[in-house]
């Protein structure tokens, strides 16, 4: 059996910002090119143990790997000292199909993939001038929205909100921790804000569109599921820019869906993300929109590098 | 990371033939009875390494665990000395969605769950006084078939067919050697027999209809993916019982979904295996035919069982 068991202390070795950045970038790109393999998402519901499962499998043509990734959340957990969220990823040989590494990265690829991602539109859309941000929710996928935008780009000010205000607190806490100037603030004061980055599990909008006429760009992460929205649908439509991770994830399930089937805007009007990380890109005047459901092909992107900086680890 | 490796000279201490037949009815007669979650399969294609690979999740509602079965078929690496088929089980916890092992099993659970289901089916639907059987491919699962179904029914008499008499005489030669009476025949002589089994990667039907008239029971496994196909469409019109392991995936790449394309017979006609591995039931008069796709349950329950079966074995 030549197949690795990598745990998380060491995936983290390997897994460094500047990597996953990269990764998730081609990955992007690669997408908005046609040179991904990229079948929809399984997903599987546990309702008596208020739990989902996401199989999501992912393979950039050429390269050396694909991958298969598994992740749950399960919203009891924390009663029992566990985190909701939990998964694997396991590696194959693109060449051989033999499985080559199982990634047993707590899901924590999955969030650093995410957030990534989240950084490179966030600020690929966002005016250059622009060094305020507010963020909409204080889970994990929150902060790492921030931290991981404040290393493209400085932020002056982070305003945070979130519907439990303790979390909130946490949250702004742990960002002036990291050297990030930030506060709590209220829902109105952050929606308004020039750049807003949503990232809540909401399954109805936050706030009325008007909440958001002042924001240049708004990012939304949370909706990677049937039955999440967090951007009220009708804001589509004010704006010059619609860009999307996967069209058809997002319109299946990201807030972009949302709004098409409200008729507020077409289907065929959005822009892929990674079209826009490609460049050469100019910013049409007005506002902008990213949603992000999450793309198999930068878990493999990912792990297929995290991989290879292991395997060159290993060597040195 | 409490993630366990479990390699395949383990499994193999724990997927006994009564483990693997057990768990492979109760997978079929929950799924027949929609106690199970069973989302389409994933299917990636590497036309550059000839190759293909299936992802399938499944779980048996009530049950501890639930499954992401990776399957991979790389048809050049014979010529590198690998074997064709290999993959991967990860065995996730249904109440905490913690991936508790990885059965590093290189497709052989996969191989036995289908022989298990191929040789129940035959066993349920083959009238008592048969003995004689004919096996029309000459592969892996061709010799599983018939193992398996000697297991369930002594069988006095197999013939053997393949379109490359060398692979016939070796799995001849190998059924000879386990004790199973086994001959090298024509396709004619074969599909004339009153049990035939089809396991072959054929995307042409085997032969005409005509050819398999004096067949009572038809069990074919080979269609396992788009693009492939057994038995002639019009062969389904002559069946007084036609048996499908799932319906939408038969009807969509199985044999049954092309006789039902093709107008033979209509989209509702077939009973679910797992109803008739339940009972009671009674064989109608004429013919039958099973035709199996695969199912992700069935790969849960076999995975449940060996991981409760090695957790026996370390607690004695």
């Amino acid at each position: 059996m030549n197949l690795a068991m990598v745990g998380l202390d060491e995936i983290r070795t390997a897994a460094t910002r500047p990597l996953v950045f990269t990764a998730v970038q081609e990955a992007l790109i690669a997408h908005a090119e046609g040179r991904t393999l990229a079948p929809p998402p399984v997903h599987l519901m546990f309702p008596d143990a208020n739990g989902d499962c996401h199989v999501k499998a992912g393979h950039v043509i050429g390269a050396r790997h694909f991958t298969v990734k598994v992740a749950t959340s399960f919203y009891d957990n924390p009663q029992a000292g566990l985190s909701s969220n939990n998964g694997a990823v396991l590696v194959m040989s693109a060449t051989t199909g033999a499985p080559l590494a199982l990634l047993a990265d707590d899901g924590w690829l999955t969030a650093w993939r995410t957030a990534a991602a989240g950084a490179l539109i966030t600020h690929a859309l966002t005016p250059a001038d622009v060094r305020d941000v507010a963020i909409l929710g204080t889970g994990v996928q929150a902060r790492l929205q921030i931290e991981w935008l404040h290393a493209l780009r400085p932020l002056d000010h982070v305003k945070v909100w979130g519907r439990r205000a303790e979390g909130a607190e946490r949250l702004s806490n742990d960002l002036n921790a990291v050297g990030i100037n930030a506060d709590v603030t209220s829902l109105a004061d952050a929606a308004s804000t020039a750049c807003v980055i949503t990232a809540t599990a909401a399954a109805t909008p936050l706030a009325p569109a008007e909440a958001f006429a002042d924001a240049r760009h708004i990012t939304a992460i949370g909706a990677d599921m049937p039955g999440k929205n967090e951007l009220p649908p009708s804001l589509f439509s004010a704006a010059s820019t619609i860009a999307t991770d996967d069209h058809t994830q997002c319109l299946d399930h990201g807030d972009f869906g949302s709004a098409v089937r409200a008729g507020h805007v077409r289907p065929d009007c959005d822009t892929k993300v990674g079209t826009i990380l490609r460049g050469p890109y100019s910013r049409p005047p007005g506002s902008s929109i990213a949603d992000l459901t999450g793309i198999g092909v930068a878990d493999a992107s990912v792990a297929s590098a995290v991989l290879d900086s292991l395997a060159g680890i290993a060597i040195r």
